[in-house]
Parts: structure tokens; C-alpha cells; sequence
């Protein structure tokens, strides 16, 4: 075995990839939002691939980090992260910064290292598994299952983007009340086989989103379900809606913001709470896990730090007796993968992951990944198990070029503001 | 890349090694102590090798490991740990024993199939890496230092075993005084280098173990320095020795038995205090951590379940902002090869490892390792990067064979008695 695992050459791809109309608390998805498809090749011409957010700040790091990484060895992972340690990050680009659209809590400039970083990892793991012939998941310490459960991601959305806007169009048509969001994950079960069913609220006062819910537990009873309002609701909100839901809620998603406001809703109702807002990073733990603020941790390896990083925490998890799951932001088949390799490798994973995947109409794979009664199977293959589309990749990019600037920072408050001009996202607590 | 990483083989290699008559708590080293060498053969003729505790209890739950194991990935570290958990234990192994000599804190049957399972891990690890051209820190992610530093082991030690036991002499003289233990330390730096210094206490009166560390802080100043009595005293006596000798103390190890003991002795002393035997299991880290009852853990990777459980270990550490270094027992080379890969891999490593492996005049490996500088170097070569000498596996195991079974359990106490009859190991607090 002597195969020359160094990287020779690192390729950094922004695109934009199609975006449905999806309701948020900050405003509605853009047409189009950005990606950023990360490549790493090595000297025996093994190529690995990786997906992370695509903003220009994602971006503007990426390529420092990129140039650092050629000639390091495609392993060593530990260095990598200490590479991206050494990149200067704008402090503007991070303090006092909404993270519009996001929703992934606090900004700084660590995450948003690892949020680069996590890219280049994966893109290293591929190369390295397809090199030595190990799927991602046995380079992790190997699978304990071997297909992971995703739940289906509800969104209130319109039928269309707004008119005169230049997108793709899709074919699940509206959701703004009960009925549309029964109809949309009936739509879920049949295309996908979910049987865990996420509402993404805190677009709709919570009265209506609480008739949604009910709604959905009377047309899937015994489902989980979970709501998910993006911390849009105080304290006292948040008690009404977990009393009003908490018997037929696996568990209630952010419903408020800090650590104090979550430990108080849960101490009051008892409805466990989950979250990718108040614990994003390793720094928030310990707080949050002593005051007992949080009872599920939603994971996203790509600002956690990348898969290595999602292990760890799911280790504190497990030793303090909080679940684990995953947070899902608009991502393709690279990212799927990744998110299903590392799930695999984890213990005690008892609640069902979320993916946007299934509202992304367009992917960057020759062959797009399945999910078959809710789950996807783990891959055996060398690597992620995926093979990249070169010429997708390239149409993506070019809309990505040809972009006036405007979509390449996702802004859903922006892309609210064409349906209606006056809109600014609303304050925290909205309700 | 098709090597063929099944593993085909699984040889258990109980042997005795030579072990000098330092003396603890409990009594004093038998003359030989059990050692478990686990060697995995892959199909591609590849051999791995790891090493664990080998007293009875061990062997019989390793075999059975062993053979299920025959047919799996050499990669599957996931699924070898969920067949761990399928060997069936003998509760009366694990329920109300002292682990006599081993001062390694609550028995369980899951804490054995860890220590048995982690042989076997790190063995695959080994096997792996040589059959990928990895070193096994690449493995796991990949160093972050080239060298590894450890800390002088000291022990009060006679000078020979009893008179008419059977034994190897070692050249180390006898330590029973603060004069002899700062000549023990002068030995210790002379030959390997080391600047830290642990004395191995709970064997005098605190009075005398007190004197023992100040001579020690006159003749090394500036030099980090520990005592550890294995829980031997109450907690008025670890108060006193913590004020005794707080401003010289790098840490204070294990002073007394127990989560709230220990929490009270730092709350009134501010004495940093290490422990192996207080938080030894992933189960009993929560309380620990809430109460500030330590701050170190020495990690065992025999007994935390592996390479990747210490990387774990370590994760949960830095995210509480408790510090993490390695405890040992008495072990050999491929064993210190395994935690010199894994703490290569470790970030904010504060605090040097502590290592038996001085003491051990006799090894399983063509080549010792050595310290230099106190350090051991960081191998890159494939696997562990150690040879192991079968011919010194077979010797040792002959001496297994000969022995009429009173050493194949290791028993301190038993040790003590041959010098003075009437020993039994002391109730706790001692003092």
C-alpha cells in the first residue's frame, strides 16, 4: 500500500440550485440559493467531494483554506482544522450579523471555520475512503445500522415564486393552512414513505399552526410530529402551544430563543425540546445541558465542524442523557450522504433526521439518492458511495455566474420584500 | 484497491510479565503480572496487534469475542463493540470485587467488555492501518503534536521481592523515604528525560508522603508534580495534604473515594484534582462534571473502550472545561504505542501522561520504545508502527503456562502477604 495521498489541487464550484417558495418566520426562500461544491484531488488522482453553505463568507474563507490544504495529506483531518484556525475571518462578516434565512444560531467566526472546514472534511473522507477502497462510514469506525430515518420537512409555501421572478417551478403546489399541510406530507408519505412528519413554523400566528398540527395528528395518528417556529415565540407562547400540542408532539423545535427562556418552557410544560438555534456549538453544552434547556440536540455537521465533530457530539449527548437528531438546511445529494454516513456511525439515534432534500428539484449526482419508507440506505461503496455530475456541477455554476449578485447571499427577507415591499423580518418574540 | 480486510483470524496470547515489588495501597506488585496479547489476522495475511488486562476475567470473556469475531471487517470497530455487548458476563466477576491492585473504580460488567473489547480495537486498528499504508493516528483523524509527553511514575518500592519468591531484579534500589524517592526521580530524569513527576502515595502516613513531595519540589523546582494515594484518605486528610501542598502540586489524584468527597475537597482546597477511579465510565461523567467533583480525567483507553472512546472522552472534557490526560497500569509497548497514537490526536492535551512502561524490563516488541526528553516520538509508519517479537510472546506465554495459576489473577494483597502474613488490604479512608 503505497498510494500518494497527497492533495495536489483543491476545486471550489459556488452554484445555485433551485429553491421552492418556502415560508420562514425571517420571510420565504429564494429562487435559487447558493452551494458551494468543494473538491479535493490527490496525487493518484483520486478525487473527493463536499458540500457546505455557499454565501460569499462561506466563500471568502473556503479559498485561503483551499490553497493552505495543497500538499497536505488527504488523512490528516486533525490538521485541517487547524489549518482553517489560522484563516483570518472579517470580523463584520460575523458580529452582529442576522444569519437571515439560516436560522442557525449564534454567529462567530469559529463556526463559521467550521462551517468551511466541515466541507473540505467530507470532500477528504471521499477521497480517502475511494482511495483505500472504505466506505465514509468504516473510516468513522463503521456503521451500526444500515439505513437511516429521515422525517418529512413541511413548509407553509405558495404555489409559485412571485410572479415575473425567474425560477423553476415545482409541483407541490400551496400549503398556507391545515388542509395544505396535511395534503403536502400525504404528498410526503407516498413519494418518500416518511412517517415522522416536522412543520416548519412561526410563519402563521401559533393558533393556526397549532390547528395544522392537529390536523396532521388526526390524519397520521400515532406519527411524531414535531413544530419547529424558529424561536419566534416568548416564553408564555411557547407554554401555550407545547400545552395545547404536547400530546401529540415528539418533541417542540426552538419554540423560544437562550438558554434561560428554553429551561423555563420545558421546566413549565415538560414537552421536550429540540434544538439547532440554542445549541450550536460545543461552547453553548455545557450551560445549556446543566440548566436542562434542551432534551434533543439537532446536529448539522456542517457548521458543527463536519462528521468527526457530529461523533463527539453525539457522544456528550449520549453521556448526559440528552437525545441526538439532525437539523437539515438546503443541501444536496453530497451532503445527504454525508449526514447518512455519519447517522449510521451513531448510537442511540432515536429520533428521525430531518433533509430538505426532497424540495430540491435540481442535485449535483449523476444518480440522486432514495429514501425508501422514510429511510435511505447506508452506502458500502468506497467513499461517500456518490458519483458527482462534472456537467450539473458546471450549469450550476454558471447560473451562479451569470447572477447579478443578488442570490448569491441567501436573504428570505429579500426574496419576501418582491410579494410585499414593506416587509422587514419581524422581531423576536414575534408572538 | 480490493485488499481483503476480513479477518480470518483471532489469536489470544495470555502472558506473565515481569513487574518490580512497587508498592500501593493495596500491598505491593506481584513479581509477574498478567498481560492479554490479541493479535487479528486479515485474509490479506495482515496482522494486528493489541494488548489488554489478562487476568481470568478478561480471558474468559475475550474468547468468546474472539471467535465471533472470525468472518467481520477488520474496519467494523462499530459492530465489534455491539457484539461486545452480546458476551454474556458472570455477574459474581464483576458484583461487590475489589479490584484489587488495579485501583480502577467501579466494576461492571460493561466496563469489562470494554477493557476486553478495546484489545481488540486497537489490534484492528493496527491491522488496518498496515494493510491501508496508515498510521493509526491517520486513522483517527490525524496528530496534531509529533511527540507525546509523559510524566515519571514514581513508587515506593522495596528492592527486591520477598526473599525465595521467583522474580527478575531490576536495578531501580528500594524507595521507602523522601530521600529515596527524589533518587528515584534523578534516575527517572537521567535516563528518559521525563520532568514531570507522579508519586504513587497512599502507602505512608500522609505525613510522610508530604515530606516525600516536598523533597521532590526542592530537588526538581519549577517541575509539575503529583501524588496520588488512590482514595486512601478522608477527606479532613486530603484537605490537609491539599493545603500541605497546594502551591507545588500540578494536581492532586484520587485523594478520596467518591463524586461528593471529591467535590467537597476541591470546594475547600481549590486544589486541582485528577482522577482514575472517580470518573472511570462514560455513565458516571454527569454528576461528576455537575458537582466539580474533578478536574482532570485520566483517560485508560483499556477500560474507556478504545482509542476512539478516549477521542470521546477527551470531546466531552474540553466541551466542560475539565482537563484530560491518561492514567496507566502496568503495560507494554504496543499498549503505550496505542496511547501515544491516540493522544497525538487529542487536542489541549495540558497535562503529561502518566506510563508504566519504565518499569517494565520486559516487552513483546523487536524494539523498545523510547522517551525522549520525556516524550515519545509520534509514529507515522503504518498501523501502530511496533514489531512485535513472537518469539518474546511465546516466552512470556510459556511462563503463563508454568504458572500454577497464583498469578495468572493479579492480587496485590496476596503479594504483601508473602512478606508479611498477616496483611489484608485497608479499609478506605485509611487515614
Amino acid at each position: 500500500m503505497t498510494r500518494d495521498l497527497t492533495i495536489t489541487e483543491v476545486r471550489l464550484t459556488p452554484i445555485l440550485v433551485a429553491d421552492p417558495p418556502l415560508l420562514n418566520t425571517s420571510g420565504v426562500h429564494q429562487p435559487y440559493t447558493p452551494r458551494l461544491i468543494v473538491e479535493v484531488v490527490t496525487a493518484d488522482g483520486t478525487s473527493g467531494f463536499g458540500e457546505t453553505y455557499g454565501d460569499g463568507k462561506y466563500l471568502e474563507l473556503a479559498r485561503p483554506l483551499g490553497e493552505m490544504l495543497v500538499g497536505r495529506q488527504v488523512s490528516d483531518l486533525g490538521g485541517l482544522f487547524a489549518l482553517a484556525d489560522e484563516v483570518a475571518v472579517d470580523r463584520a462578516r460575523v458580529e452582529n450579523q442576522l444569519d437571515v434565512g439560516g436560522q442557525r444560531g449564534v454567529q462567530s467566526a469559529d463556526k463559521l471555520r467550521l462551517s468551511v472546514a466541515s466541507g473540505f472534511e467530507v470532500a477528504c473522507l471521499d477521497a480517502l475512503g475511494k482511495a483505500l477502497g472504505l466506505p465514509v462510514h468504516a473510516l468513522l469506525g463503521g456503521k451500526v445500522r444500515d439505513a437511516v430515518e429521515y422525517s418529512a420537512y413541511l413548509f407553509y409555501k405558495w404555489a409559485d415564486h412571485p410572479e415575473g421572478v425567474t425560477c423553476e417551478k415545482d409541483d407541490w403546489g400551496a400549503a398556507v393552512d391545515p388542509a395544505g399541510i396535511v395534503e403536502q406530507a400525504r404528498k410526503f408519505k407516498e413519494r418518500y414513505g416518511f412517517t415522522s412528519f416536522k412543520l416548519k413554523g412561526g410563519v402563521f400566528p401559533p393558533d393556526e399552526e397549532i390547528a395544522a398540527v392537529r390536523a396532521l395528528a388526526e390524519a397520521f395518528p400515532g406519527h411524531p410530529l414535531r413544530l419547529d417556529p424558529n424561536g419566534a415565540w416568548s416564553v408564555e407562547t411557547s407554554i401555550k402551544v407545547a400545552d395545547a400540542l404536547g400530546e401529540v408532539l415528539e418533541y417542540l423545535e426552538d419554540p423560544t430563543l437562550g438558554t434561560r427562556a428554553m429551561a423555563d418552557v420545558y421546566v413549565r410544560t415538560g414537552v421536550p425540546l429540540a434544538t439547532n438555534m440554542c445549541v450550536t456549538t460545543f461552547a453553548e453544552i455545557k450551560e445549556a445541558f446543566t440548566r436542562n434547556a434542551v432534551q434533543v440536540v439537532l446536529s448539522d455537521h456542517h457548521y458543527w465542524g463536519g462528521l468527526r465533530n457530529t461523533q463527539q457530539l453525539a457522544a456528550i449527548c449520549r453521556t448526559f442523557g440528552v437525545g441526538v437528531s439532525m437539523h437539515s438546511n438546503t443541501h444536496l445529494g453530497i451532503s445527504l450522504a454525508a449526514m447518512t454516513h455519519v447517522a449510521a456511525t451513531v448510537p442511540g439515534l432515536h429520533h428521525a433526521c430531518d433533509s430538505h432534500y426532497p424540495w430540491q428539484s435540481e442535485d449535483v449526482l449523476t444518480e440522486r439518492l432514495t429514501f425508501e419508507g422514510g429511510r435511505v440506505a447506508v452506502s458500502d461503496a468506497p467513499g461517500l458511495g456518490v458519483e458527482v455530475d462534472r456537467e450539473k456541477v458546471e450549469f450550476l455554476h454558471r447560473r451562479w455566474l451569470e447572477d447579478d449578485g443578488s442570490l448569491r447571499d441567501r436573504d428570505d427577507a429579500a426574496a419576501m420584500r418582491v410579494a410585499d415591499p414593506g416587509w422587514v423580518p419581524p422581531a423576536v418574540p414575534r408572538w
